[in-house]
């Protein structure tokens, strides 16, 4: 399932940041350890993708064929604020 | 309509572009540059946000609720593409 | 001259917005239209980064080389917060 | 120093990583994952800035005032570098 996935690369970023950590603690490179940071941020842009993947296909499958207005309004606005919020980041 | 705010949006970075050029063309401070282009980037984010939140609530919503489960994972997956593509501008 | 460079790529990623506008007065797909602004900024970050790179070798050069240490402190300063806001576009 | 600070959050960001696979494990809403997500980078873009602030006091002033011109090209030149990629994640 691909929560689990995601929560295995979550693991893998967490170490990488460990490592990182290591390397500024060893003095390594300034610009070394940025681009390590970058290789963290895009692989934690994958997992929210994995992540909101999973939800398109689950949670508003289901809110978009309720019968619910509300609901699917909710849904459809929480994708749009997401979309704005990692345009941002 | 969403739309045609979305355009007059994207008119107004075309003109803020003009700007820039005329801005560099007369000598201007490469970081007011930058900042200038940064601001326009910031602005096509909220258009693409306002295209996507009329999508979300227009042909998405027609495609999940309609009977053809191809149709649906179709427009799902783009959803997913465009959200990724977005954290790499 | 890179800046000169920079100015054609402008002039480009400005015909490309009238080419969206196009696109929407046309209704093309909004998918499309978020596709081909993304390929917009993806350009913009590039000319960011032809007249940052033209900025390091004249400007912040002669600024750092120079013997006013409030000069130094404000082109490095400057520096930090257009890569801090590229982040956030 | 910058450095300690630095790897403080990073730090403090490794933690959010952990909470983040415990939200996941304990089936939290997909939204509120991505947002959490979307924090950490977000925090992450924080650190970044502040590593490469300290290099631009440090090492970069050094290179540009020092008299090896390939030592100056190559540090500007990696400036420019995680400019841009920071651009793309």
């Amino acid at each position: 399932m691909a929560n689990s996935e995601a929560i295995v690369r979550l693991k893998t970023a967490e170490g990488h940041l460990r490592g990182i950590q290591r390397m500024m603690e060893e003095g390594a490179y300034c610009i070394d350890v940025i681009r390590q940071i970058q290789a963290v941020q895009a692989a934690l842009n994958k997992v929210s993708t994995m992540v909101l993947d999973n939800h398109l296909n689950s949670c508003v499958i289901t809110a978009i064929r309720g019968e619910d207005p509300n609901e699917r309004e909710r849904v459809l606005k929480e994708i749009a604020d997401i979309f704005d919020a990692g345009n941002k980041v």
